[in-house]
């Protein structure tokens, strides 16, 4: 595949045009490759998103407190949609690496991927300003955007698995103390979440029974794709 | 004071004029005032605040490394200098709070005067967008900006604090282990650090001896307002 293909199509993809293609090269450049790497601007991308997520809550949902945004933001903004969403672009394929990440399929490594996408909105927020890296994130990030669930937020994780069972007419999970460790005072708990008809089984563990129920439920959830 | 007359003031300091005066007022109105209060304008400015030192300290600093920004920026965006930038502002005469905040001189209250900065980053933001905040933003906070200390990054506390005293012809710390507490395993340590020039002791905690000496300079280094 001609470079230079790749990079225009990664560009439609965003919706976006650099003034200054340097920007776009120095997005996709690993420090592997090149002392002239992406790590700066992912810094700078990695706030640039983080405001832009901050400003479509706040916009969207009038009715949710400041702690209830903070958390929103911090279930979207980690590195798994991060990930999901650079996979989607095929980042990965125009990612310039060294060889020794080549080799070991540092393309597909997770933290690379993610710090990418990054660094590609922090160019395009020196390259046209905070408008233009809005729209370029809003338009990379709307499928999770629009899949936010205010339904669900501030239930607590056994809670979370629960209802979802029912829904399902599914069996409830089973919880059970596997293990203890340490002295009266200051115990640890080691809880198994069983849910057999899903052959699902997490693990979690706590400072209390009920923290580490909610640990083990937090896992299974995880396992099943819910947000929590 | 008259209320209008003094939200003007404020105005004239931000070098800034509200479109929608509402939007003032509710950054300046703390939960305990009222329904209408400033949380939510607080969680958008504390992002647009991060975003645009972020952008500063990105273009101002070309030689520095991304791990260099985060530490510059989180040196600069933390709650004492808040508090001391909306000090400067007069802010607490401008909040609205509550009877019992008022009582209890909660005008005064740290985090309810830096949360009413941030506010008023968030309020502006909506009002005019980013390039109206970042302004507010940078004229507010240039003192400190200047003032960034690149010199002394990465530095460690004792190291720091050391070269201080020197250039001042000071005697050097004292460190003395003051106690030690736990099981062979699982040791803490207080250690104190005495200037006695000065007149200045700092105490710091750590699990071994070296980290409570770096936590004790770390404080001495706070006594002295030297940014660590």
């Amino acid at each position: 595949m001609n470079h230079l293909q790749g990079e225009d199509l990664l560009c439609k993809q965003l919706g976006y045009e650099f003034k200054e293609q340097r920007l776009l090269r120095r997005a996709l450049t690993h420090r592997s490759y090149s002392a002239e790497h992406n790590e700066r601007l992912e810094f700078l991308g990695d706030s640039v998103l983080g405001c832009v997520v901050a400003k479509y809550l706040h916009d969207s949902f009038p009715q949710l407190s400041e702690g209830e945004l903070s958390r929103l933001r911090s279930n979207l903004v980690r590195e798994q949609t991060l990930v999901t969403l650079a996979q989607q672009l095929d980042l990965g394929s125009h990612l310039r690496l060294g060889e020794g990440e080549l080799k070991s399929g540092g393309f597909r490594r997770h933290s690379i991927l993610a710090d990418g996408l990054e660094a590609l909105f922090g160019a395009v927020f020196i390259d046209r300003g905070f408008e233009a890296a809005q729209k370029v994130v809003l338009n990379i990030c709307m499928p999770y955007l629009e899949k936010v669930d205010v339904q669900n937020l501030g239930k607590d994780a056994k809670t979370l698995l629960q209802e979802h069972l029912q829904s399902k007419h599914l069996s409830l999970p089973c919880y059970s103390v596997i293990a203890t460790h340490g002295e009266a005072h200051a115990q640890s708990f080691q809880v198994e979440c069983v849910i057999s008809s899903l052959k699902i089984t997490a693990r979690g563990e706590g400072s209390s029974r009920r923290n580490a129920e909610q640990q083990a439920a937090q896992a299974a959830c995880h396992e099943l794709s819910l947000q929590t």
